[in-house]
């Protein structure tokens, strides 16, 4: 019995409706589903493994610069969340406080992490006493919460998934090191694994952590020419060491303050995913990432040797992650439906193509479709896949280097901004009140100020006076 | 400079005092350090490390049936939770609420989750439809949270991690076919990487999980004779399912309600790791789990060479989990470092054995040494880890049958639980009252009724009336 009831319907197209196109991918490739509590979604299993594997590279990256896995608590009582100014500040305004447990009302509310400097550090406190002890490099993989007033699947929740790790060092040099380390490590990964480029950079005091010395940040372009910061990494310096007096004796046996780092990479990178290689028939996966790698959709399934066949072809590529759709749905539906969750590579095995021997291997993110020889199908995957790959990633940076754009004057400032979805290169003379003129004016926020430093001119494109430092500017998620 | 400034403290024996040696060993091993919430404790790495490699193993047996991992919102509305009768009298009394969200109070209070059927049973009831999508074979890894009076790190705290599984199925046999399979995986698992012999059976009316038709357990022995419960399966029939309209239509076209299943397994089985292996030393880890399996420690490493032996027997061990101890501690330091952490065995290498060929590996398990010649070492350290870990089985097993009683009279039964520590089997009625009674007047509950019954008598031990099934009855944590 065919099940063509529920067809796969078809997704409102991103050039007229970008954010409805996103929504819809979403819920129709079951990445995600909503839940009864405002702004938390569910993950289901096809969002979640994209997770777990990003979980998986990122957690072997981190132990080969050996950071160790730890579990904090997820309730931090108030007093302890208010012991740094800066960071009580930053946070404070959206934390959900549990005030009651079982029947009883508690004497001091807890509030639900919204990150974990604080239980860090109070760690810190009690098991760093000498400089043998240091550095410590720590991390976890949790929920946060935060308050947020409006929230979109992935890109902003009340509750996300994500990794935070947390440092402590001797010296600042070791900080500031650990600190460009980890958002190097970002910053490959993006690209080797999820085929997305990066501007790696420095974020203006304006945009830096609440309680962070420096916060240096890695940004990503959006089909829309948006900007989305994809990952953190931020030097505390020792002020979070005078506040929680975390301290060690060095080998002179004088009491020295620790310095210390933190980093983090969330769920919102998987709205990256979406939002850089999505295409109006539902997500691509760059095959690195992608939980399943091939899809083999047997044609006219019923005649004898076909399933066989398939699961055949599926064994021999056993090297790679491979499923075979044999469901009772018609072959034009399983396109659809593998097109939708954005598995890199369809591979069609019909009658006709045993007979010759051969398969169709079709490619998610061109639709091209290559006829290759049985014998050959194990290195004709690989090599394929590995072009899907490569190609994915040269397409963004093509996309984003043709939306970034260089100005030196306010004017064309503002109509690039206004017109041109994308990054816009210009100085800055590192005044506060030129980055909230240019953002109330244009609607654009500082990204960062790029490592890669450039000398459009000398003067700040705001006001005019000298700049100090090029900064890459953009609307943002 | 030699570090003997902080030797490894002696740990209270635990002839002297079972629950302090307990909680010297979770402190000293450095497997946990308190927090400054009551109740939560942190997991430090090597405390964590040994979560990873449960969740790396159960995880792998989990997909091995086919179960998808999801991530489920924490929050629980209490609308929701109030969904299921006996479910949240079960669990109400113990949850914290969140009443705040930033600075506004929340129209309906939200409860962090303390188990989430509820949040599975809204998803269900959602994206079920059709025969053709049962079954939901789902799982979470997670922390939930659970306002106990009193807390023990790992056994018993307000926050704990696990893993919950949640089915839903077509029929009520394959619910049940569910329900004992995840409890095999649950055994099996714990006996072959854990080394911990398992009695599985049924709990009692009293004593299962709030809304389950019927609850399944793995009952462990731990060395002080108490039992732990260590993993539960529970078979909720079509109960949940009627309370949140979890239908489908069959493929006769009418609409049905699925029958479910859930199961977990916590940080709590760390606790019985401790308490079923450990000794006066600390810690004793089985190889298969444990995060370090081999630690070299290098005698009088100044002296030339040594070092480099050293770590040249770490590389040709490299299918183990091995590090080398190159501190500027002493080697007894370090032994009993290696000792209270329960690494399975350490490997000393000084200049005397160099020059004879040789190396002494030490059980951690029996202190047992034995001398190897270098060029043998990979096949003599994959040798006796198998050893290790199957003496470690085999002497728990010894433990809990030596410490497994037969009773059949009421006096013998309560002499047996005063005095004599361990598992005391029992005919039972199947009413609550001798249930109570038994409980009452010896502090023993009912731990399951073994899936292997036999017949000791045909009379209730309490009662004296018809016996219904044989029970193991305990002191339990």
């Amino acid at each position: 019995m065919a099940n063509d009831k529920k067809m796969v319907e078809a997704i409102t197209s991103m050039e007229e409706d970008f954010a409805q196109w996103y929504t819809d991918i979403v819920k129709k490739a079951e990445l995600v589903e909503y839940s009864g509590v405002r702004g938390c979604v569910i993950l289901r299993p096809s969002g979640y493994a994209i997770w777990e594997n990003i979980q998986k590279e990122l957690d072997a990256r981190f132990k080969a610069t050996d950071v160790e896995n730890v579990y904090m608590p997820m309730f931090i009582p108030e007093s302890l969340l208010n012991k740094e100014k800066d960071h009580v500040e930053g946070f404070a305004p959206e934390v959900a406080w549990v005030t009651h447990g079982g029947s009883e009302a508690l004497q001091e509310r807890l509030c639900v992490r919204p990150t974990s400097e604080t239980l860090f550090c109070d760690l810190y406190s009690k098991i760093v006493e000498s400089y043998r002890d240091l550095p410590k490099l720590y991390n976890q993989w949790c929920s946060v919460v935060r308050w947020e007033k409006t929230t979109r699947p992935f890109l902003r929740s009340l509750e996300f998934l994500w990794q935070e790790g947390h440092t402590a060092h001797a010296t600042a040099a070791e900080a500031e090191e650990r600190t460009q380390q980890m958002l190097n490590v970002y910053a490959d990964f993006c690209e080797e694994i999820l085929a997305i480029p990066m501007i790696k950079g420095r974020k203006t005091d304006k945009e830096k952590f609440a309680g962070a010395h420096a916060t240096y940040t890695i940004e990503a372009l959006m089909h829309d020419g948006k900007a989305l910061q994809s990952g953190t990494s931020h030097n505390f310096g020792d002020g979070f060491a005078h506040a929680f007096d975390i301290t060690y004796t060095d080998k002179e046996n004088k009491l020295q303050h620790v310095h210390q780092t933190s980093w983090g990479m969330s769920t919102r990178i998987i709205g990256a995913i979406i939002m850089v290689h999505g295409d109006n028939s539902g997500l691509v996966l760059p095959p690195r990432i992608a939980p399943c790698q091939v899809m083999i959709v047997p044609i006219q399934q019923k005649k004898e040797g076909v399933l066989d066949k398939a699961f055949e072809i599926k064994s021999v590529l056993s090297n790679f992650r491979v499923k075979v759709d044999d469901s009772d749905k018609s072959p034009g539906w399983k396109f659809s439906e593998q097109e939708m969750r954005g598995i890199p590579m369809r591979i069609e095995i019909g009658p006709k193509d045993i007979e010759a021997g051969q398969a169709v291997l079709v490619r998610r993110d061109t639709g091209e479709k290559t006829i290759v020889a049985l014998s050959d199908i194990s290195a004709a995957v690989d090599t394929m896949l590995v072009q899907i790959q490569q190609d994915m990633l040269e397409k963004a940076r093509a996309h984003r280097d043709s939306h970034s754009y260089e100005t030196t004057d306010y004017e064309t400032f503002k109509e690039t901004v206004a017109n041109k979805p994308g990054f816009v290169k210009a100085m800055w003379c590192g005044d506060l009140a030129c980055e909230e003129k240019i953002k109330e004016d244009t609607g654009a926020s500082s990204r960062c100020m790029p490592f890669e430093q450039e000398a459009l001119s000398n003067t700040c494109v705001c006001c005019g006076k000298q700049a100090k430092a090029l900064v890459y500017w953009g609307k943002s998620y």
